[in-house]
């Protein structure tokens, strides 16, 4: 049995706190479960060199996690300078964010998403995309406020989902303890849509069979269409 | 007249909210007004190399800020290497909070302060260490219930202030507008009974008067008392 | 039209040399077209402190391309510090090459592969992998030659092979002038009996729908069998 | 008794040396008992990106020490980096000595003072405070001479000196030996007319009371006294 | 006697192949023996600042080795940083071309040298600059063909070859097992008519007559014949 | 004419002070000219790691200069990191110095140089070969007087002198405004006896004729003989 009798293809609770750091020009504290992410965004009014002087915008990711955010406590990458895990993560939550819109309207500026990990219990990656994306849209429709841009822009919601097989069965979400004896994980980053962004997925013990991909991506279809219902709430 | 209708002598609104992070040993979410500062304790079972075989144990603090806790976001420093103003901080926090307990009592292990400011109004470092003593109290709790420690040592309640000096009068606990703008600032770290642990105080502007500085160890005095009485309360 | 009249089903001539680097313990230079990937393995009687004590081997990887190996050349990693990039490429391959062998086997060693790009023309990362494997199986009938381990370890055979749409069109190992211009691309690490290990699949423009992925699935299953039957050839 | 039958009020011999590095527009070598510190300045034609276009001017320090200027060789910070301690020093020097004149009357120019301890026997801060604010005067004087200036500006001496309590008796001017086992350490940096710049003090193993603080101040202030009739001396 | 019947002023057999990394300006790896380097040229349109404005060029090295080109693996400089080693051997690289031509002529273009042994068996640094000279060459041509430069600049050869003592005898072109046994070692660098650009000789064990020198010079001088014959092939 | 119309094989006046840095092992503040070096040697307990366990000793040097002691402040190496420059010098004086003496004598020693240069004028590296060579003597004496070394151990006195070709002319001994004209510039290091230990000579703007080095090789001959006269001198 799943902690909290939670079925094969169910997400843990999930709730979205908007405007915790006031300071941002968009913040969203995402739970979900006891994965903890604070993803906040900053407007930038430069974008970076290879950019300069062609009229479009950016948009870039940084991760972090506190260092007791994790079972046992980790390295302050200020410290120990970077990971590649760290590199990694927020290489893909800027290639998966920057599908939401077209970085022309922008002008030359970037936005810039920093993704923090208070406390972790599997997923941060996922959730780190999920409230990114949410976060996001309230820093543009801020700049509109603001009078930085002239409207909102046409936005492709995204949001991304973890799976993966224990004990040879198919599950949506994993936490901490499913996901470190997993046999296959992936995670999935969808449009609104239904549509795909990226997919990653990665044998653990042993090369497994395509079908098991297949129950994972279906799985995932259905932990997207709740995540994309957050879109419909309140600032 | 200052935010708020504080007087010269208050204290903005304290809280504290423990166990926040629940993988750490000990953990405060002190909010004193906007500034929000997460203190977490590890007990590691190792010393520093300049301790070891000598059956004596440890203490050492790590400072860290949010890009987003301040008005203007602030580099990662896990990008940028960590500044001046972090190791400077981060050796206040450690030496002030060794002050806390005879280290013997630990045997050879280390207690791991990390203090991250999720958001900044003026006296981090302060935050850091009213908050980070009262993280170690409930770490040592939480060993003496573990069997870690025979029983709960004798504690020295530890707790720090800012003061300053703006627009010529001495005032309390400084937040980001008073800061910016004080002629003399300082930093009080005290004990339960009024003694003192560590003071620093900084002309911004021009030398100043001895006696402002008599005038704000007063105000810091008031503060200290304010702070002491979290003590008292349930955890 | 594919450069050389390749069908959408078709590999770049592929090649093989052994032992370019006779210090190492097995090497492989790979050529799949104009990328030359040069691998090469070294056996470690020590593992990291992670894995001491358990009587387990381990097997890592780096990554690197000669400054002159792209386009527009790159700096040296040595100078600048490794790139995020990398740091993904060489988490992978070391991922992928894992799955070959149980690492009890080893005992205390490691197994640890250098991946250098002589020449970057798409598909260094999959050509890591797919050469790699090669170095690795060399290495391992160097050790028992050497009376390192009593028999040859069972192994699962490991190669990876790159997919992409452009045009709207799927297709198999995309080279450089394809993949700058794809709208998807993937990269599919498979076991020789068709198994997955690691499947990545990333949108470069806009989301795509789910059976482009399947597509792409079909061709890689395709390059996979021609790259399996170099595992037939003579060292 | 204190080395050399010194009083408990009484600071070590004091001696100056000027241009002992003639490529600097000012030098000073400040000897304090066997405290030796190089103080040197660089009057660079620039300032630093965030005081640019302002027409104001900057100073700023850095401090190091000869790895043998120490009990025990210390490491190279060239090899090492640099550490905390260096970090806190170079900050509080250059806070100190931005107090001695109005930054506007430099133009976009930046002061750099270098301090670099060749021995060390306790005070090395408070020295090259002290020395340094000399030097400033040096180069200032030179500025005059070459036309860089108009007229000498006019300056705030500035001098620092240590004091702490040792065995429960207040000192002034504390040695390596009496530092290392002080009860309380405290360093002031005061103003030629008696106002303070920056005063720190620290307990060493206990908290202390704030009478001796006071105590402290009383000691420092005679001892500032010794240190400004250094300016009146011939350079 | 020597590896392969060598007399005692013998070269080890060298090759040269052109071109083998088509994206750079110039390209050759040379291979003296077993030891294999491969030297890039890149043409970048800018100068380092110290020369901006004056409308002349720059030229410059980078030495690497891959990590199993040795007989132990050396670790990966993008992993541990630059080793003196290195440094001092890109800085004698660079020297040493920079002899090649009157760097006015290439306007405001730096020459980049990527110099990369794929295997090492003694005299590394010499076949970088031997084979970085004759890379320059062949950039130099393209610039000419592409109307980057009007007319072929006037070229002084360049070429490189190492000497030693061993067993108290002079040899030339040591391999790995000569130089780590030597008395002495010595790297000649010179012009094709005879001169010297650079003469670098090390005792090994104990110091050396300076006759012992002038036997190696005769050597380098018959050594530096053959490595000018390279001069004269085809591209 | 040389500046204090020195002739052409002249040393420029040189001076020695033994014990400047008192908590060294050996320390000797060496003067040439307008050159100053302070060369302090620290006896260490223990060998780097590739020689644990042989029984014998080591001997290693780092170099330094103060950011003033140049025409032009230099960047400090705590900043900025070590540059190639600095890595290459101190990977000389180790070498130069390894030859002074068996390191079988020392037991599981290090010796550590240390040479800071305090003032530039030309020839720093020669200087801190020089100074150091006395130091490690001093160092040594007194590792005899504690009762480290039972006697004396059997010496090879070293120095180092450059030389140079300037305007045509060879020269004994460059300042500063002679090596920055010189054609041609060379170190010579040398044993008592007239032996050599390293020699470096580099064209600086075109290649030179061998029997210029021949000239060179002659004053560096006198010159050390001077060098070497210091070796009489009382500590």
């Amino acid at each position: 049995m799943r902690s909290g009798n939670r079925p094969a293809d169910g997400m843990r609770p999930v709730s979205l706190e908007y405007g915790v750091q006031p300071h941002a020009d968009g913040s969203v504290l995402l739970r979900i479960g006891n994965t903890h992410v604070l993803c906040s965004v900053t407007v930038e009014d430069k974008v970076p060199a290879f950019l300069r002087g062609k009229g479009q915008g950016w948009l870039t990711a940084e991760y972090g996690m506190l260092p007791c955010a994790t079972h046992s406590r980790g390295r302050r990458e200020a410290v120990s300078g970077m990971s590649g895990r760290t590199y990694e993560i927020q290489r893909l939550i800027g290639r998966s964010l920057r599908m939401m819109l077209d970085l022309q309207v922008l002008g030359e500026r970037t936005l810039r998403i920093d993704c923090d990990v208070l406390n972790a219990d599997g997923g941060t990656r996922c959730a780190s995309i999920t409230g990114g994306a949410l976060a996001v849209r309230m820093a543009l429709r801020r700049m509109v406020v603001q009078g930085q841009l002239a409207s909102m822009p046409l936005l492709v919601p995204v949001a991304a989902v973890s799976a993966g097989v224990v004990g040879g069965r198919p599950l949506l979400d994993l936490d901490y303890s499913e996901d470190s004896t997993a046999d296959v994980d992936a995670n999935f980053v969808m449009s609104g849509d239904g549509r795909w962004i990226e997919v990653q997925t990665t044998a653990e013990g042993a090369p497994f069979h395509p079908d098991l991909f297949m129950a994972m991506a279906r799985l995932a279809a259905e932990g997207g269409q709740q995540l994309f219902a957050l879109w419909e709430g309140e600032e």
